[in-house]
């Protein structure tokens, strides 16, 4: 079976879906079927892709030859509950969920997930997101494998257990980097310091990974081990005992790891 | 004074001389001397931009409208002990070094400060460089911050007790979000995860400042509230003692200040 002659149906029709359903059409994939309850959503994206709407699960259509399940994080278990059990190909795209919800459902389950926030109003550029694939069968994951390789220069085996350790690190890399950003946006503001002075420092940083292993190119005064520096900015921050003692644990960590 | 009519020397040659410099004269601002205590550093920068190379400050011009100082960090005092006391107008491009420090030398004092790492081997686009402007009287401070308008459309006002708190700002949001990437590629390799796959994430996380505040876009488990998660998140890392007080910190400041 060549790998774009592959026909592939959809469960669900919010972001994810709405996105990979496009770059697989665009991809010559075959877009059979698109199920949402609500009748209207299915109908939205069935036109975008030439696809079928339907709000019936009995109207699925299980000759396809990979069904795509995208939904909320919670509404897994109880859809699961409603599909009939079937040979065809299965594989949601859920960063947080093991594959093995799917099992009730098919002898042949996988999943799909690509590891970036996708929206339906915003354009992505899909050959930079990568996509983590696991199916129970090697076959089916060198076919998810061709599939995602058809758009995406990123795509990597990565089972439930590292997927659920990709999301740990990911809210260091992401949620705390984040975080990292608000403070320092506070701390500007309550020194009447324009937010924007920083912002091209922040996004170096980011793009220095490309070049560069974080751990090798740690800099700032912990990393230089300038005790005298950690001292005075540990007294600016005199006033937010919560900064100190993120500061404090922050340094403390890097002048014992990353010198 | 027309603003591209002024004359300019720099004392030093190494990175943020040499990109100054070439950026000034670039512009049309007339570079006189560039002192450093190497002639061969001298020449290099002098010959870039049309200037007289000199390793004596005695031979030093203070007939320029302005005299740029760019050395280390720690060689400040010794320099600025030896300069004779001038009118010249006298800034210094460090970060974390006050104005005051260039008092006994001139009259005439202020700060330069290009606000991203600067190399000699890698250009860089100053339109995107922000430019920390102060000094000790109102014209001086005008001069330099119609200088620096010259190419960088990010000038601002900072004075030395922002400077200061913004040093301690850029830690957060460089150094430390730096060392979140460092943690999260150390989780990676522990799991035979490839770091790659966060590196898109990563990006669009650093890039979305431009368009949202980092307080308002705080996203994952603990700002929605999501204890279970956590925990999971906690036990995962078992085995791991420091990152595991890094999550429980940094996740408990957003439960109570990012939600």
């Amino acid at each position: 079976m060549a790998k774009n002659s592959w026909t592939v149906s959809f469960i669900g029709s919010g972001n994810v879906a709405t996105r990979l359903a496009q770059i697989l059409a665009a991809n010559r994939v075959c877009i059979k079927q698109i199920y949402s309850r609500t009748m209207a959503n299915a109908e939205t994206l069935a036109r975008l892709v030439q696809a079928q709407p339907i709000d019936d699960l009995h109207r699925m259509d299980f000759s396809a030859d990979l069904i795509i399940i995208s939904i909320s994080d919670d509404a897994y278990p109880n859809l699961v509950a409603q599909l009939p059990h079937s040979n065809t190909l299965l594989a949601h795209t859920a960063g947080a969920i093991p594959m093995q919800v799917l099992q009730p459902a098919s002898s042949r389950i996988g999943v799909f997930y690509p590891l970036q926030t996708l929206n339906k109003l915003k354009e992505v550029d899909f050959a930079q997101v990568p996509f983590c694939i696991e199916a129970n069968n090697p076959a089916d994951e060198d076919q998810l494998l061709a599939l995602a390789s058809l758009f995406s220069a990123n795509v990597q085996v990565v089972n439930s257990a590292q997927r659920e350790q990709l999301h740990v690190a990911s809210v260091f890399a992401c949620n705390f980097s984040n975080l990292m950003y608000a403070i320092a946006e506070d701390l500007t503001q309550q020194h009447n310091i324009n937010f924007s002075l920083l912002k091209p420092l922040i996004k170096e940083t980011a793009m220095k990974i490309d070049r560069l292993s974080p751990a090798k190119s740690q800099t700032g005064p912990a990393s230089r081990g300038d005790h005298h520096t950690i001292a005075h900015h540990l007294e600016l921050l005199n006033g937010n005992s919560k900064y100190q003692q993120i500061y404090a644990l922050l340094s403390d960590y890097i002048i014992k790891h990353l010198r």
